[in-house]
């Protein structure tokens, strides 16, 4: 092993579909001391972390806690539990991690019916509501907001479809949660999962859970174990709530005191101030990518403010366009995730990402680059539509 | 939420069976940017934190990296991908852990023969045998170090009997690697995993796997697919190998840091080092112990240098020697668990914490505890005994 090509860390602008970047404070708060997984002063820890999770969730759901894997591990970990062989399940379905819910309900043995929309449109309820009633399903299954396609798919209208055909409600928010409002005990959602990398901006690795009654008394009247050990709610919920505190597996403690001061700063900023912090910045942005000739997938109604997905213009390389900005300005935005591969670009703002200065920093950088590479545009002029939209200081629309 | 109650964080001296004290330079390692999981540069760090892992786990395996989960989920991801329903599976158990192998080769549809030994012994290679030839199980598992016990399984002998009678064979390393001699491609271990935070004194957060040639084989034979997507080897394989990486989750990079930084330490330590720093500290402490007048669980044959299991002394409350050891000195040990809950203690001597002023401050303290507590004996004398052993300079044996 030649240690001489240890590899350094770059500081990169994150503004792709997730991770953003941290606070140094989150970043700094890694570096404390490990603790035991029965250590009282980190059980301690473990229960402000509910505690403030609880808060950004809308929830007063006791089962309410970081599963220790990824986003990906919460949609599991979500699914697995309430889902048994044979089931029906339907999920509503307009991009990618739609998809892979499906995929992991399939998995989990379930009979899985797709209410489908086309990738860039939020689902119909009306398509929603003919799948519930043809299947008499016991789970429904939403992405929130779809990375893959930039749309924010309104819940309330397929959570009372879920209470009328007597479903469950699953919802992914791992790129909502913290940015824009979800609400899951006004909404009325059984099951709920995030990320911590996204607009919560802490490091990733762990997986924000809420789990509501109606989710409990399912997974209580299971006919058989959870297929999965590590991701059993019954289990964990044994170490992280109430007084027993049964061992299940070790805490991955240095991940939770970043997701705690994440968490605290998302608490000393407030809610509200925070969710119109995403909605001015993705305004500022749009209509900055807008006068740079740049048009966007989801229709303005739809549109998130946690994550623009612009088309890529015609002519243009867009993995160059995206090199481009890694190499030469340390800037990552991504590009399009399966069939929207090559044409489209996903430029996220979330949490700490979040900010005027990378916005207009972004505007700068592209619109230089895009003229470089043959695309018409006055590259100058991004920066000044956005400044305009921060002047007028609305930003309640994306 | 009130803030002011915000929980601080405590330096501990970790001693029980894991988590382990990280070594300063992994701590901080955590504060570095994070990247994307696409960004050149981090794809360039898991190649060399995979290299890393393949010299400590002794292999060429190709397929040789950390899941994003605790050692459990390690475990999960080692039997999921090589079990599918009605398959037969010996596990060797004599302890908490391999019980746990059980229970998740059961959850995968595995029909399970134990092939059992007492608690506090190792597991004798011809009950492993007669099982293997009553079953003719696809796949034989067996836990290295038992964490619950404190014995190291010879893994020879057992290893031999996988290939006789053609079973995969899956180990648990979670509390030997790094501390003890594995030798993964020398043994001949088909499937391993371990844990971050023990022997690798990295945080709690990652597992380790390796999977050999012939593990390989079985999972691209499977009839269907894993059931775990997101512990699924054959897409894990695709994002963590090879030239395309194609997506599969986010990865935890922060915790990838710590890991290869810890490996590094590993590394500039070299094997034999360590594996020598490991015996003449437990060897130490095991002296001290015995003359503070304690009795060890498992035989001086099989007795591990990673973990010592104690018998507590007739007539003290251990649950109370413990809480002392924590509030007055800092200091973490663990109690029994299972049927060994309230009889036993365990003291770990696990990387980074296996070291000599360690050793001789737990003595201290605990000789001193012990006599407070009501057992006979002088306290001081733990102390010498260790230094005695440290003095000789000998410690090839615990």
């Amino acid at each position: 092993m030649d240690l001489q090509s240890h590899q350094a860390i770059p500081e990169r602008l994150l503004l792709g579909p997730g991770p953003s970047n941290c606070p140094p404070e989150v970043l700094r708060a890694m570096g404390a001391p490990v603790l035991g997984y029965m250590d009282p002063a980190y059980l301690a820890i473990m229960d402000e972390t509910c505690a403030l999770l609880r808060g950004v969730f809308g929830t007063d759901n006791e089962v309410t806690f970081p599963v220790s894997g990824t986003g990906s591990a919460g949609m599991e970990a979500a699914l697995v539990n309430v889902i048994e062989p044979e089931d029906r399940v339907v999920v509503a379905s307009a991009g990618f991690f739609s998809q892979r819910m499906a995929e992991i309900a399939r998995r989990a043995g379930a009979e899985v019916t797709l209410a489908e929309a086309p990738w860039g449109s939020a689902v119909d309820p009306a398509a929603v509501e003919a799948a519930l009633r043809a299947t008499r399903a016991r789970v429904l299954c939403c992405v929130h907001m779809e990375t893959s396609t930039g749309v924010l798919q309104p819940l309330e209208p397929l959570a009372a479809l879920a209470r009328r055909y007597e479903a469950l409600f699953v919802v992914d928010t791992v790129a909502s949660l913290g940015g824009v409002d979800v609400g899951v005990d006004r909404v009325g959602i059984d099951v709920c999962y995030s990320g911590s990398q996204k607009c919560l901006s802490a490091p990733p690795g762990l997986a924000p859970v809420t789990v509501g009654p109606r989710a409990l008394e399912a997974v209580a009247r299971r006919r058989r174990p959870v297929s999965s050990w590590y991701l059993d709610v019954a289990l964990l919920k044994g170490y992280w709530t109430g007084a027993a505190r049964s061992y299940h597996h070790t805490g991955p403690c240095s991940m939770v005191y970043a997701l705690r001061e994440a968490l605290r700063v998302v608490h000393q900023e407030g809610l509200p101030a925070r969710y119109l912090r995403h909605r001015q910045n993705a305004a500022a942005l749009a209509a900055g990518l807008g006068v740079l000739g740049l048009s966007f997938l989801p229709g303005e109604d739809v549109r998130s403010p946690t994550l623009l997905v612009p088309r890529v213009p015609e002519g243009v390389d867009e993995g160059r366009v995206r090199r481009r900005l890694l190499d030469e300005y340390s800037i990552e935005i991504a590009g399009g995730l399966g069939e929207l591969r090559g044409k489209v670009w996903r430029i996220g703002l979330m949490g700490h990402s979040s900010q005027a200065r990378n916005v207009l920093f972004l505007l700068g950088a592209l619109g230089h680059i895009l003229r470089e590479e043959g695309h018409r545009c006055d590259p100058g002029a991004g920066i000044r539509a956005a400044a305009d939209v921060y002047r007028r200081g609305d930003g309640a629309r994306v």
